[in-house]
């Protein structure tokens, strides 16, 4: 691997870059991001070779790194497939993975479409991140000792695809492997809910409180540890996360429902010995998965 | 204050005596609790000048602070009230005020009923506390920084309550005083409804997945911090929450229900505009209250 494209130059395609640079990778690294902000802080974090805000600039490139939120991804893989061939591959980082390797399978890997690509086509989904954004935030061990989710599509892989992956090894992160539907509605418990319920926590306490400035004072010195890690993810930024409501509806749909009505199920048994029940479980959950 | 009983020698009652040695204070200092593996810890810690098992060792203390689950300190109340006078002060560190409040203007401060005492009755709570329990854990500074909120009976404090309130701002902790009812309303939405639902999803996960061995490793190998930090409160034990739970009924479920219905409708507009609406107001809250 002598060159990579990343595209979108914010907290994960930098941090990407970094770790490159940080795991001993000399050759090119292009960054293509729309935002001349993102395009500056990620030339100060000293990993890109250059930077553009042009398309042309990704087409050279060995390995492409699609480094932005899931619909964008999309539009991506669709402008690109066209102007890639054979020896290059397009890999991704988003955070659902079934609309992506649908896509992938008709227009990547010579793929049955009219403008299937011979380029090849590696889904990945790092499960890294921070609550805020941005190339200036950007680590080369962003991805030390997390998950790094690859959903391949059917076949064998290429040598390329093979070198990006050691690569990601090099990270520091524990590559697996799964198919994409499986991924989605495991994503969709342990990172889509989760991340919805704190929204619809924090949305509710800042509508319950908002017009009431001694009661808000009072949630303030009141509300410790417990509140602020079961609202910390409502900081989380829509733009993100409204491509995982749009790319895997149905399983968020199902879990959030599942909640709805083991909350009901909880609040109606508040006074009696069924909580107890509800309370050894959720000790077994923590003793159990050492999260 | 030359003496003080701490009833409950478990991580609050512990660090309390702790506590109260850290900033200076000499005088006898006994713990009362059943558990003769609690009462060995406590006398580990360093801070207690005895033991005891039994409730006489209470009778001649000065300052009694009960630190136990609601339901215990109510028990504890009506035992004490018969037994103490004029000059002694009883505190408690309970979850809810109300019940407690309730029962104390009837029992103390020469209350109205027939076993109604002299001694005064100070409601407390310490806005402190970890996962797991027990004197093992407990801390001089574990106050230090945390809210301590009081929701005292009417009429005028005497000398000893005062006093009492000023050792507790010497620990470090932010002495605020509101009344019982107001108390477990914003407890129930700062406190009581993150527990409930870090509880409910950390359940709803373990029946998921317990039976599906690939399954719970992969939420192992995939679940970041989100999932640590909104699962984080399920270890915490039935025994503090059901009195809560049964002190507290109809807020909890008024906070729960209206939880239910936020993530209903969230559920409803996965794929709307009013999506980006419901991330707004979340990170509107996330902004203003800096916990």
């Amino acid at each position: 691997m002598k060159s990579v494209a990343v595209v979108g130059t914010g907290l994960i395609g930098a941090s990407i870059a970094l770790a490159l640079r940080e795991c001993g990778f000399a050759g090119e690294i292009v960054g293509v991001d729309r935002s001349e902000a993102e395009r500056s802080a990620a030339l100060a974090a000293g990993a890109f070779t250059a930077v553009s805000a042009d398309e042309a600039a990704v087409r050279g490139a060995e390995v492409i790194v699609l480094a932005v939120p899931v619909m964008a991804i999309l539009d991506w893989m669709q402008r690109l497939a066209p102007v890639l061939g054979e020896g290059q591959v397009v890999t991704d980082v988003g955070s659902t993975k079934r609309a992506i390797v649908e896509l992938a399978r008709r227009l990547y890997n010579g793929g049955g479409s009219e403008i299937g690509s011979q380029a090849r086509f590696l889904p990945g989904h790092p499960m890294a991140g921070k609550e805020s954004g941005g190339a200036a935030l950007a680590e080369a061990g962003l991805f030390r000792g997390a998950a790094w989710l690859f959903t391949p599509l059917p076949g064998e892989a290429s040598a390329l695809e093979m070198e990006w992956r050691r690569w990601v090894e090099r990270f520091g992160a524990k590559v697996m492997e799964l198919d994409a539907e499986r991924h989605d509605e495991v994503c969709a418990w342990v990172s889509h809910l989760p991340q919805m319920v704190s929204t619809a926590l924090a949305a509710l306490l800042e509508e319950t409180f908002a017009g009431d400035a001694e009661g808000l004072a009072m949630v303030q010195a009141i509300g410790g540890r417990a509140l602020r890690e079961t609202t910390r993810l409502g900081a989380s930024p829509y733009s993100m996360w409204r491509d995982v409501a749009l790319t895997n509806t149905e399983p968020v749909a199902a879990t959030l429902l599942a909640l709805e009505q083991r909350l009901a199920n909880l609040r109606e048994n508040l006074r009696t010995p069924e909580l107890r029940e509800e309370f050894a479980v959720a000790n077994r959950f923590r003793a159990g998965i050492k999260v």
